[in-house]
């Protein structure tokens, strides 16, 4: 049943943790050992059961490991390569694809064929191994961006840990992922931050929060992700999200114009489509439940 | 107990719906009656026991009630005043309170005394009086916005009402009002319109639902509210949320520039900020749950 006999895990987050955990629960490994540079985070998952056993280097976890899970903040991925054989079969987990590609190059020369790059689409706005939850790839989307020189059972091994894991893995190029992630995750982070910070430097930011209905709350949620994390997830995948939030400001000025001018009719036009897109795909999804 | 033996309620929507719902629940009045332009509303509403009664005209709504609730679109408040005498205890819950003070001098040439202008902060993005939910005001905030002319016992049933709904009742001026709720409501609404309708014009929208994670899930909910009803809200508090929208559209300038500089510590900076408003107000919350 189980592909793997020792999984090492580099970077022991919310991610890195619910990995650990799903392969627990799910008996997929024989041995789950973890490295992270916090030694609170390994001895919380030592504890819990998560992970078999911690390392006290890279090196030392990556050694005998038949498969080496990265689940570190984007940037600091390639000082992880240095440390790895590029001919162990490895795996991320980085929201962003392109700064993955880059690091190898730099570190290998090229993207090693037995590394795998992958993204869950999986989170929440909590952070770390305590709030690990071994279900959480379930039913979620895994995005894998193999090249062509990608080996076919590495390819194979990785998209079998996430279905294992109760995920859909779907692949697709580095540049369109990082696209498309832009999109749907990052420009939407930036908007709630700036929303929140806008709001709450306001004058009585207590009475804003205190009258936050629906729209608001939603927002702000997001808006408690780790600052750090998304500083670089932004930071590395700053053209594309430069690129969709121009087409996002420059909708926004319009909207504006529409409601200066008392255009009403303009501003139906734009909410209806809006909500119809919504609509759309929301009844299309409807099996996800 | 009740104060009222009589509530007519004009405009049985989701909100007037929930009022006549949680009136009944609580056995809180003897009758209701409600008006309705859609015969379909009425009669789902006599269905399920919701109202007592249907009236075929606002007059005949009115006649004889003790209390006349109106939850209808913002801009159509003037025309119903029209058929209300002044003398009578009216409230609304209209989202924007200028203009319901502006349809007031033009039909009575003042705020009736027992006229309480007011606003539930409570929805949904689900609409009409089959989405009614007798619970929908329990531990909301209500904002009721007299002005010193306003009769104190109007205002204490009116208050009392709410209360009596689970809610908490707050006063406010209407300019303040006004001013908030662009902030935590009207501004948010407008942003998810925009970023659904942004995204889903690109290439494949079917993809961008497709992976559309946390953070844009949030905001596509709200993009589902009505779009007539939000067309005249932001209409009718144009200068509020012109207000409003510049601020944050300065603020996401200076973010643009952060992201184009590479000025990692800028971005974290305002991130970090946002966070820990949002952390600090969503404890102060939680006894709310």
């Amino acid at each position: 049943m189980s592909d793997f006999s020792r999984v090492a895990i580099i970077g022991l987050g919310l991610i890195g943790g619910s990995v650990a955990a799903a392969l627990q629960k799910r008996k997929l490994t024989e041995h789950i050992v973890a490295y992270d540079p916090l030694k609170e985070s390994l001895d919380t998952a030592l504890q819990s059961g998560m992970i078999d056993s911690a390392a006290t280097s890279i090196t030392k976890a990556v050694s005998g490991a038949d498969l080496v899970l990265i689940a570190v903040p984007v940037l600091t991925i390639e000082t992880i390569l240095r440390e790895i054989p590029s001919d162990v079969l490895v795996t991320d987990v980085a929201s962003v694809k392109q700064p993955v590609i880059d690091a190898c190059e730099t570190v290998y020369g090229a993207v090693p064929k037995t590394l795998v790059p992958g993204h869950p689409i999986a989170g929440s706005e909590k952070q770390g191994v305590a709030a690990a939850n071994a279900d959480l790839f379930e039913q979620h989307k895994v995005i894998l961006t193999p090249n062509t020189d990608t080996d076919a059972e590495s390819l194979r091994r990785v998209r079998s840990l996430w279905q294992n894991l109760g995920a859909t893995v779907v692949e697709m190029s580095v540049a369109h992922h990082d696209e498309v992630l832009a999109q749907t995750s990052h420009l939407p982070h930036l908007l709630a931050y700036a929303l929140v910070d806008t709001l709450s430097s306001q004058g009585d930011s207590m009475e804003i929060f205190q009258f936050a209905a629906g729209g608001f709350r939603d927002f702000s949620r997001i808006a408690a992700s780790d600052p750090t994390m998304w500083r670089d997830i932004i930071q590395a995948n700053g053209p594309a999200v430069i690129a969709i939030l121009d087409r996002f400001l420059s909708e926004m000025e319009d909207l504006r114009e529409l409601i200066v001018a008392g255009d009403a009719e303009g501003l139906e036009v734009v909410f209806q489509r809006a909500k119809e897109a919504r609509d759309h795909f929301s009844e299309l999804k409807e099996p996800r439940g």
